[in-house]
């Protein structure tokens, strides 16, 4: 069973071994367990539903709970402490393409608001249901999760929009084919969740982000049908793929998606390096997208971060050899792990594993093997279950994320790092931050920072220590001209500094946008645009 | 001097072989040459400016007969015989943002209209001036081509958007880099109208489309100025970049673009390989491209093509060699030319040829050396040259494009063909048709048909045999569920047949582009959408 107040399967937990806790406890202080509220209170706590009735229309209040909030941290505050601020009136199951217009014909005539739900694994409020008036039904795409359609020759699959990650690829599997695109929410996000969020996976290096994945599809909006043909390249005019992706929800419901999938590889590899220092791990990380070495992945972590990996690693005395190891060879404190990912046919796994290293070897990296590359794809869809654990042991922990050009990276890296590092300073509690870049470009990167505090036992003082940390990141990133997201989105967590990226014509023209699909404005309001254009 | 009423520069000249006029006349009857309007007939008849006068604007009659027609054949019908529907009314040449920012506040003042003219050489009718009652202002981009900035760490070069193709990689490769996008039109056209249009160069496999080489720029809008940053990747909701990716003048006027650039390459090598049939040649592309062997472009002939590029290449005798060499080898009347490009450091160029030819072979194909290839490189930019050299000889010649999946392209081709092939049955005239493909893609290709007809003595029945061609050809597309264009872009040619692809929700959303940032509907108006949404 989905556990509905945290990440994962309730039957998969995350020990971390004895040392991290230490580590932790020195840097953060000594957590305490926050007492959480039960599935039975919260559930007795849901009003009565402001929907009329509908044969499509849940309105138990289980269901309710479980659809009322995503996995961002202000998510996460309100459903360990109960204090839910609003949940949706009804949960719906559509089958069909049908069925989902029906519902968008019910919400008009019941003045109520519709929130498409794939996996329910947004890190940025996309699913929140904020209070109002209105009553809110929430369109869970679950049903709506076949292959429709696959043409081995063009290489493109067409699925219901509702799938999720490992049914996706098994079926594409059973057939020789992958898709490639693996988030680290795979295990419970969609191919439609994907698509409205603009997902980039893990391997995007090699596959692609979901922009270049998706060719086409359907989206059901209160003014019609939208469809977009899966054309390999046109030249007529804005794409509309394009405003459908990270359209979240406001524009309508995508209910089938064609993606552009390949052959399964012949082989796959995945070895580490250490850097000596970030900036030697930097330039090499850059020479090699820059050199066109076909890597699936690159994932460069910097010291914190890197010596963070090895403590949850656990593996004490291997760890032990490992440093003395590195240490001989130049890598000690300040050492950076590099992940690197390779996929194809045997031969071009070799060829692109060899022109990597060589370029790392040039930057002073230490070959570390295959072991910790291995490691790394084996516990991938892992580490969100890592916060169910150090939530119960008293902390808290999320992600934030951007990305820039190469010569702003350096600039990003240190001033989200420093905005996180003192940002409760005034009260007295730590800040322990790390970062990695995750999906390189040849012309940038992202930046990907964790940051953990410590949980107080009010869920309102948590609340506002998020709020003051997030918002001291999000203004650095503004501040140094990064994207306020890479791979999140907008949700509501993001809202605030969109129009500072977009600018104030952006704006406009996305409210256009929704005003068009959506005139009456149902479609997931308060996400991602908050303004109407005046008509 | 740039001709005024053709292709390039006034000096430069096609010849083709006498062969090639004897395999036409076989093909279409024997042409005749039609009497051309002069430059002063048609100055003379530019009535008068109807602006009021500004210091940024020229109403100079030959600048404005210049600036009033694009490269279509309905805009060499109306430059050739000199009856020109239309002149704008001046044209303006600024430099600054702030200038541009002025010609939109006059044209307001005015009651004018605005086209963005770019290298002029737009072949579905983007710049020609609509006749009507408001007075139309041609703004030509040509003094905005500076460099603005070049980041060489990350790989981003800023120009002013009307920075023509060779000037633009001059500056580039002066700095050891290249953009890699070489349309046919290269010589004239300008990164401005690249983006404006979609446009894909030759070596776009390699090297990406202008949607892939589009960091970020600069549009000066009526509704104000729209700025879109280079981030190397976002998830902030739709990409604005792709709204002014093929805006075709109707958002605003693109002053300043920002694109992705690459170290030239080490090694750059083209070669040929033919095939018995063109079924052959299909599967082997197909393979490659879906192989992920490196390749910078593949351009695949069809039999007619072949035969058509080999008597206009002249050289008899070495023709008649190699005829009889591929026909021993098994490729005969249906043989079709594969040209393959390859571009990196010297390995990858000798290893991916290496690939494509073992590919090639396992499809019966023949490599046939570099010298084809070279000597395509060699004339790349010259075939539009040849429209002039037929025109002389009484032969209209145009092309029109499409893209498909794999499992489309072969439906695509034989119904284009046909709708043309038999479109002038009913005045018996003949219609001589030939196809290619030239930019491929894992999940499809694009299809390019090149046709010849016999020019009247009549203009405005040229101008009919072109309408009852090119709509026969564009309802097979249609009705094959190709994309209307591939590379050209819409224009007013392609209006028509645009909503039975994007739909009409499609085209509302196209149109609430269009209002947001310009509404009062001044910016070349009448191409790609003509609809206005209701508020």
């Amino acid at each position: 069973m989905r556990r509905w107040n945290g990440w994962g399967d309730e039957g998969v937990t995350y020990p971390v071994p004895a040392g991290a806790w230490d580590f932790l406890e020195a840097m953060l202080g000594p957590g305490m367990t926050p007492r959480d509220a039960t599935l039975p209170e919260v559930v007795s706590r849901v009003p009565p539903s402001r929907l009329p009735p509908h044969p499509l229309v849940s309105t138990d209040p289980e269901q309710r709970v479980r659809h009322a909030l995503g996995q961002s941290l202000p998510d996460w505050i309100a459903a360990r402490s109960g204090r839910v601020p609003a949940f949706p009136d009804g949960v719906a199951f559509p089958s069909t393409h049908e069925e989902v217009r029906e519902l968008i014909r019910y919400a008009e005539a019941a003045g109520a608001r519709l929130i498409p739900y794939g996996g329910g694994t947004s890190v940025v409020g996309h699913l929140a249901v904020l209070p109002g008036a209105d009553p809110v039904l929430s369109v869970d795409l679950g049903r709506m999760s076949q292959l429709v359609d696959f043409d081995a020759r063009s290489h493109l699959a067409t699925f219901g929009a509702g799938v999720k990650g490992p049914d996706l690829e098994a079926c594409l599997r059973a057939r020789g084919f992958t898709l490639g695109h693996f988030p680290q929410s795979f295990e419970y996000s969609t191919l439609g969740g994907w698509v409205a969020t603009r997902s980039a996976g893990q391997q995007s290096l090699g596959y692609g982000r979901i922009e270049d994945l998706f060719a086409g599809g359907r989206m059901e909006a209160p003014a019609g049908t939208l469809l977009l043909p899966p054309f390999p390249g046109s030249a007529t005019g804005p794409d509309l793929r394009q405003a459908v992706l990270g359209s979240e929800g406001r524009l309508g419901i995508l209910t089938e998606v064609t993606v552009r999938v390949r052959p399964l590889p012949q082989a796959e590899e995945f070895a580490a390096v250490f850097f000596p220092e970030f900036e030697h791990g930097l330039e090499a990380v850059r020479e090699m997208v820059q050199s066109d070495v076909p890597l699936s992945m690159l994932r460069l972590s910097m010291p914190a971060e890197t010596a963070t990996s090895l403590v949850l690693a656990g593996h004490e005395k291997l760890m032990r050899l490992l440093e003395r190891w590195l240490a001989l060879r130049g890598a000690g404190s300040g050492k950076c792990m590099l992940i690197l990912g390779v996929s194809g046919t045997r031969g071009r796994v070799r060829r692109a594993l060899r022109q990597a290293l060589a370029i790392a070897g040039s930057h002073r990296g230490v070959y570390a093997g295959r072991r910790f590359g291995h490691e790394w794809v084996k516990h991938r869809f892992r580490s969100p279950y890592l916060r169910n654990t150090l939530w119960e042991m008293g902390y808290a922990v999320d992600t934030l994320e951007t990305a820039g050009t190469w010569t702003q990276v350096p600039r990003l890296i240190e001033a989200i790092e420093q905005a996180l590092h003192g940002g409760l300073a005034d009260q007295g509690e730590k800040v322990y931050v790390f970062t990695h870049l995750s999906h390189v470009y040849r012309h940038g990167s992202n930046v990907y920072t964790t940051y953990l505090f410590r949980l107080s036992p009010d869920p309102e003082e948590n609340l506002r220590r998020w709020q003051v940390l997030k918002s001291a990141a999000s203004r650095a990133i503004v501040a140094c001209g990064g994207t306020i997201s890479h791979q999140h989105g907008v949700g509501i967590d993001h809202l605030p500094y969109l129009e500072a990226e977009k600018g104030a014509l952006g704006m406009d023209l996305l409210s256009a946008l929704c005003r068009t699909l959506d005139p009456g404005g149902i479609m997931n309001p308060g996400k991602l645009v908050c303004r109407e254009v005046a008509p």
